[in-house]
């Protein structure tokens, strides 16, 4: 966090923040989709992740990506390969997605195709384990990407994104033989932080551990739709 | 950057950053300091790369480390180890070191040692590719580490570290055999952002590169040296 107290407009940026994305969230029920906030240290294989998700996913979910960069439309450009809408939205200087920014991408998006017809919205976020963490974008769930090249002390590090993650995935298995790290010290590393994540290892390169995850995401779509059909218990 | 203009105190907050990195370098000089501010995203090798550069450069250069995190000392500790004055700054949510914070490092660090002593302090930054390239400390020179593990295409997504940097280090070179990466490429990328920064392909585990890194380092120095004995040609 740089500076979070606007005194000019007399706001709390990280507030006002929230109440974007409460609004953006809104949206998304309204349209009976989920939306998850991936998040990571550039690098760590987010877009790899979601080229696969894309591929191995497409049977049953109908999908969306909106995809934040810095600048470039590099990544924008590699999922559009997979026939589905990419939003492309450039931070500028900013180091991760706020509400407002994602509003916008959610307008093109409904403007451009009828959301009625989608189930599942990827929002890719800057690369940066630090920031996105505390900015809430309308996410039903946070996902968070651990590439094991980081090193194991990263969870102790780097707090509030562990502590915040609802899946955390732990990216680049297939480098496991080749580096000194070991998962059991990673997994005890991120349940000091939060004691109820899932905890996926994968490969985007082998296809190691993406059945779960896969499985994952279907399940928090389908708990999502089931939430939404219930009508309120008071 | 999540906000650079404090509206009630009535100050850019990066030109407030400017001014204290410049009182900081004040100091180095004066002592006759040189100092360099490591930065990468997390888990690129920061620590091991200083690890090294203590153990390979203690007989040339009396050195100490200013060593920046969210929270733990786990790194400090790591180099505490190798018997030289270690200064810990936990930025709590702060995503990157600035200069009011590494003041206060230098002030504990001048009351406890005599800082005449010493040729050079290392800061290492909190791990994010993005902040902490905005904010000076008053370093005398930038070096970034890029994890070859991160891509090729890091330098045209993050471009504001690659622009800044004086140096930049490629790290994890042991893995370049397992991953589907071209040197060349990287490389290529960087020059489209910095045309004047040394490249310096590295690995802390195997060894490589790091004579040139030294190298690199004890020319640096001198320079700064040099620079500072010379009177001011007007």
């Amino acid at each position: 966090m740089h500076q979070t107290f606007d005194a000019a407009l007399g706001i709390d940026l990280l507030h006002a923040n929230q109440t974007g994305a409460d609004h953006n969230r809104a949206h998304f029920d309204e349209w009976g989709i989920t939306c998850f906030n991936l998040m990571s240290s550039p690098g760590a294989g987010k877009t790899a992740l979601l080229e696969r998700t894309l591929a191995g996913l497409h049977h049953d979910l109908r999908m969306a990506v909106i995809e934040g960069d810095m600048t470039t439309e590099l990544d924008a450009d590699r999922l559009r390969q997979y026939g589905i809408p990419v939003i492309a939205i450039n931070t500028g200087r900013s180091c991760h997605l706020d509400a407002q920014m994602v509003a916008g991408g959610i307008h093109t998006f409904s403007h451009t195709y009828d959301p009625t017809q989608f189930d599942l919205v990827l929002v890719e976020n800057v690369g940066n384990l630090v920031c996105p963490a505390e900015f809430e974008v309308g996410e039903h769930a946070k996902v968070a990407l651990l590439s094991i090249t980081e090193g194991e002390d990263k969870p102790l590090k780097y707090p509030i994104m562990f502590q915040e993650a609802d899946c955390l995935l732990l990216t680049k298995m297939d480098l496991a033989p080749y580096l000194d790290i070991s998962l059991e010290r990673i997994t005890a590393n991120v349940r000091q932080m939060n004691p109820h994540a899932a905890i996926l290892p994968v490969s985007a390169k082998t296809g190691e551990g993406l059945e779960a995850w896969f499985s994952w995401v279907r399940h928090r779509c389908q708990a999502q739709s089931s939430a939404l059909a219930q009508p309120l218990q008071r």
